[in-house]
């Protein structure tokens, strides 16, 4: 975890308290379960939740561990010095410290992509109204870099609300895959427990129980887990390149909010960088780079092996946090871009009117020029803007050639950007209204 | 592709032949619905059709590539030479090459995974009947590769179904995700195609409208589905490994299947090596490197750039061929799978007994004896198993102090399997019947 | 391997052919020495030598591998069909077939790097060319994408062939860290092999003999190997990514080489696409992603297992092919690229010498002006070229607070280029004279 | 960075306080360089070195950070803070941000890679040491997990030697790549400062001067660090596996120390698990996934951007920490590693000199029994031994055919061990004394 790419509810979710907080909720509500089966007395069962209200000891905690060598142990040494250790003797029966640390993840992962979920809804929502506010702010679309036909900004929003609205489906069938939790045993036979205990424990815990376990909870839901993070981190990346190219000096069609007392914007007010863009950049490889190491967790030897473990206790965090920053971050890169309508204007039409070219070919031909005829006229007029800088639509009016298969009018139409946006409506429908992911 | 690991019927949908096929229904269905509009001459589109039975010349359309540099209009030259040039004059109207490209990119990935599903369910089978044949085959849980407590074999086929269930669940969902086309031009708006030859020629080809395109499909959707194998290639990965672990010498709890006339099995009968799985493990290494390149495709510049096309080059059939290929080899190796009951209880009982010992423990306790008491009364029956290879049953009935807590009956009962085995029904009735993902 | 993306030489390194004439070079020099040791009969050693001039038919060797599923087998029965059952006899004696393999793939892998340090020293050359070339051609430097200070083009140049020799420098440590051949028996102890038959072929076949081996030869090194392919690759992609940002429309101070007939280069003369180093983008990824598997690769069970085979099945040829390919693509581009000074000088000047504007900040405090008072006042003509598009240095000419502090000439010194590129031949020198890595 | 799996002395170096205290040092010899020039005056230099013995107040500039959103500046802040507004007026003149940030980062990486490096010193010696201890304690090696041919103890630790002793030469190579240093202004043209400044705060900090930087010393001299690391970890990862293959129940010829008072040790003692190398498992898939992003982050755009940052900002510390904190626990696993040389001869003969049928396959066709007939006599006794357990060379000794061939003493010395073991002191020269990496 990078504190200064951090949030605090997220952090919150991977702190020793939380840890604490559920692994207890899991053990008391057990209990609870083992207590209702008549397997161990109902007052003892009751005892554990007088720790209700407590907030563990972190530090005592650590404290004991350094002597027992096992977190769980320490855990329930701890917890039996607030409730009583006559009260607390029959916590964790029948369970294996898996079957609390693996429903424990599970209950941290599902509340991290609920988060996660929360700041999707916020990007979306950024996207979208940018998307409607510049649903006809006319600019060149490019491909391979280079100026291809004309587009409009909403569109560009409106991609953007499209693969992040994939993206949030993605994420919800991930949150639904790990939100399993199992209380079966040392190797998930329920040999010393019976599955009602699962079945309660996970219904308290938001979860549902995961049909076969052995050890653990099987790694392959966790590896589709990051695997889509990685995915959302993608598209996330998707959205950063193409503001730090519109911010780019030459290109300059947007620009990050740059706060007006923000030092230096003024003296040198060509020199604002797309940090923030930039940023998040990085950070898509940071959340991708958990996907590997995830699905290497999969093979796990027998009915567990604990390779697993060490890199979730980087990954899981790491991902989320990284993840859960970086989405409110571009929200907010969203949000308040500086969108420059007129330089869109001037950049599209940088070699006046060339970029309607292949439009003007296609009329000469349709209008029954030969095509070796009409690319011959075409070229010669674009030649001319290319290298002499005149305007092509002049030119093509001035061309008796040209005028001669096509009327000033026609040759006037070519160059109607409305041409270009007549269909944005359609898309807009397709991508907020019926919604089809 | 590596040969070897290659079947026909997927490496079929990545030859030219095929991608030549499908480019030239999306151009025929085009062309009907561009009639149907009136925008093209209906005869025209009728024409197109008179190539239906031809098997498109590679070499040719190859040869006429190296001179226009441009692998559509190769194709679309090579088309009218069937059809005849003027006929052919309306072809791709309206359309860019992409249009092509990447709608028939996924039609491959959409008929790739459909073959995918199906050796899924191949493996399903497989595994369903060995989990039901050895139901109560017991044999030693392993946590950490030493031995825990009692399992049985039909436990672990069962996990493999479960967890190959939710791969195939997993692939059904990718394969809708990539189940798009575009019929859109240069940058996506429809300015030189109306959207209703999109919806016709992917109503045709088995695919939705993608909402909204530039000039390409986003890849978002495939990096989804490489990742998806991914995940799947790990799960893989996670049973040849239980396989190769089983087949190793000193457990020898299975084999791969050998056939009689195999040579030099009965000369070396102990070196039967477990060289599918072997194999599985390096192969779902090569499906998972694609993940990685799958997400670095996603952030296209602006519009596209086509970085993406050499990387799905590669990866598309690639990761498709070997994943076929390994599934099947899966699904071969469980079918045929050697399993050796005896040698699972001969394993099972290598420290005679001492598998047992937590359960004694946890009965002393139960029976009143403290628990540093019952430590002691176990570890020293447990060492005298350990250090001099004793059964600790028989230790436990001869130690005094252990029968004064417990009754003959109740030690003998600590020994028994049907105590680890009473949730097996349970489970296989969650695995198989109500099959909750 | 992608056809489109592979060239002879490269693809000749690991077609069948060459493997099995490593394969027979290898057995015959085995033979050598075992004869020149007492082990075998001079006269057998001799007889494989008949088979010299050999080509073996790759389609028989199949045939018989079909039946005894053997690899070396299959080749050995067939090496006997030439130089006669009988005479054959010795041929392979006391070796085992990793022996075989695994000094193949490394004179492989050696070649593969030879080719590679070619294809690296011709990028060098056209790197070298182009930057001294362009030594003064003047550009603006950009970070975070935005206009920064000057720079020269050939500095650009100079960089990547700075970079590009690290990389050819880490190759040529890697084919060194292959450069090793074993011939140590079934688990590398020569219990059936004297060393000296490893000695004496590793000599013949230019390799190290491997100090210690198992069945196989440690996977460490090849691991570094595909790692050092996947940095140079990334070098690659930097140069790439400079290019694209190049021939962007909006900047265009390069383009590919487009060849005058190139089709559509002057009817669209603005939608000339870097085609080729976008292809390299791509081209990139797939060489990279050798590196995880090449990684996993290295933890092999005991003295062996067999999973990373079907890894170097698909890597080896895969990385070597397509990174020689890139290197000659991108060798190419270099030599070739078109360079437009003026329209670097033009973009430079886009916001008519903005780009000063630190340094008349630093001038006018360090002439005495207060920080806060220096800011002011470059920040009020600053606005007036950001707005107005006035000129910067006319500007400040006319602000009678700024000549109070600067002389004319002061400030016209400000403008000077030659600033900026005072310290290029010092920095050529470092680069290409003292060449310190 | 992951506290549990952290040592102090790797963790300092990433402290904000480290890192405050170089970015000290190199302003502070920058000045001193400066004043040497005569560019800045001495006084002021000499005034820097005031807070030569300061411990920086991180809270006070992080405070300061939060205002001027910058956070050199906030240093230079709280530097002026110590030695006074007007003496601090002249740090850091000429200089960008990135030259200290740069700077800073590759010091921190060489002493990271010195610690590294003494790690792999003590790894290094435990290896050697066992492997001496163990040069002639015989086992099995195995291939595929089968049981192949012995081998011995100290020939496993002498690989693993050799293996870590490559390792330590390429991370003595990456760290001479990265251990340069830039001081060379907004794009890397020394436009404001000479390059004897960089010179000699480079030659004062223990670093090369980059021969060309732009603003950011090249990225693919950290691609090579990290993926060097990746290597390395690969190689932990072997040994880790190792040592859980020899301690899984069945096997059980190695445990990892376990303290007498460790809990549950004597009343589970065959529950002794190799959590440590299982650890070291996962830690190698943590330190492996910086290898990618690192590589991601060589393509920047321009003369720099600043997506590589937050990358770094993860990576830099937590690869080296975990690979620190790993190679530390593998040294002591070595150390104290249990060897139980008993059980290694006892799973050798699992199936009574079976391991040997290929030795006496080889025998009897040297005597000249045909091949069919040899092999048909080694099948018969070895099927007596795999499926009756029979002891296999009593069954040769008893089987006339077999005797007719071989003499008693001929069938005896192909079960001499000293067979396979003749040429460990061979090899051991080889890795211990020649040292030929």
């Amino acid at each position: 975890m990078i504190p200064r790419y951090s949030r605090p509810d997220m952090t919150a979710i991977w702190s020793p308290e939380t840890k604490f907080r559920i692994w207890y909720e899991i053990e008391a509500y057990a209990c609870d379960a083992q207590a209702e089966l008549g397997v161990i007395p109902k007052e003892n069962a009751e005892a554990v939740w007088r720790a209700r209200d407590v907030e563990f000891d972190v530090a005592r905690i650590d404290e004991i561990e350094a002597v027992t060598k096992h977190d769980v142990i320490a855990f329930l040494t701890h917890l039996a010095e607030h409730i009583g250790s006559e009260e607390a003797r029959f916590v964790h029966q029948g369970m294996t410290s898996s079957d609390v640390l693996d429903t424990t993840l599970n209950v941290q992962l599902v509340r991290a992509a609920d988060i996660l979920l929360a700041d999707m809804d916020k990007l979306l929502e950024a996207l979208k109204r940018r998307a409607y506010e510049h649903k006809d702010t006319v600019r060149i679309g490019r491909s391979h870099g280079i100026h291809a036909e004309p587009t409009t900004m909403g569109l560009t929003f409106a991609r953007f609300y499209a693969e992040m609205a994939r993206g949030k489906a993605r994420l919800q069938a991930a949150r639904e895959e790990v939100a399993t939790g199992a209380i079966s045993g040392a190797v998930g036979t329920f040999a010393n427990i019976d599955p009602y205990v699962e079945d309660y424990v996970c219904q308290k815990m938001g979860l549902r129980p995961e049909p076969i376990s052995t050890q653990v909870i099987p790694r392959d839901r966790h590896a589709m887990f990051f695997a889509t993070l990685g995915v959302i981190a993608s598209s996330m990346e998707n959205i950063a390149i193409e503001i730090r190219h519109m911010q780019r000096t030459e290109v300059l069609e947007a620009e990050e909010f740059f706060s007006p007392g923000q030092k230096g914007s003024s003296a040198m007010p060509h020199k604002r960088n797309p940090v923030l863009t930039e940023n998040l950049t990085g950070l898509a490889r940071l959340v991708r780079m958990a996907v590997i190491p995830a699905m290497e967790n999969v093979a796990l030897w027998h009915e567990r092996d604990i390779s697993h473990s060490s890199v979730e206790r980087g990954i899981a965090p790491d991902a989320t946090i990284t993840l859960d920053f970086a989405l409110n971050r571009l929200a907010g890169v969203i949000d308040k871009l500086v969108i420059y309508p007129d330089t869109m204007l001037k950049n599209m039409n940088k070699f006046k009117g060339l970029v309607m070219s292949q439009r003007v070919l296609l009329a000469l031909t349709q209008a029954g020029v030969s095509r070796e005829d009409a690319y011959r006229l075409v070229q010669r007029n674009a030649m001319k803007v290319w290298e002499a800088g005149k305007d092509f639509k002049e030119e093509l009016l001035a061309d008796p050639e040209v005028t001669a298969a096509l009327s000033a009018d026609q040759i006037e139409e070519k160059f109607d950007l409305g041409y270009h946006t007549k269909h944005v409506d359609t898309i807009f429908k397709r991508v907020f209204e019926s919604n089809p992911l």
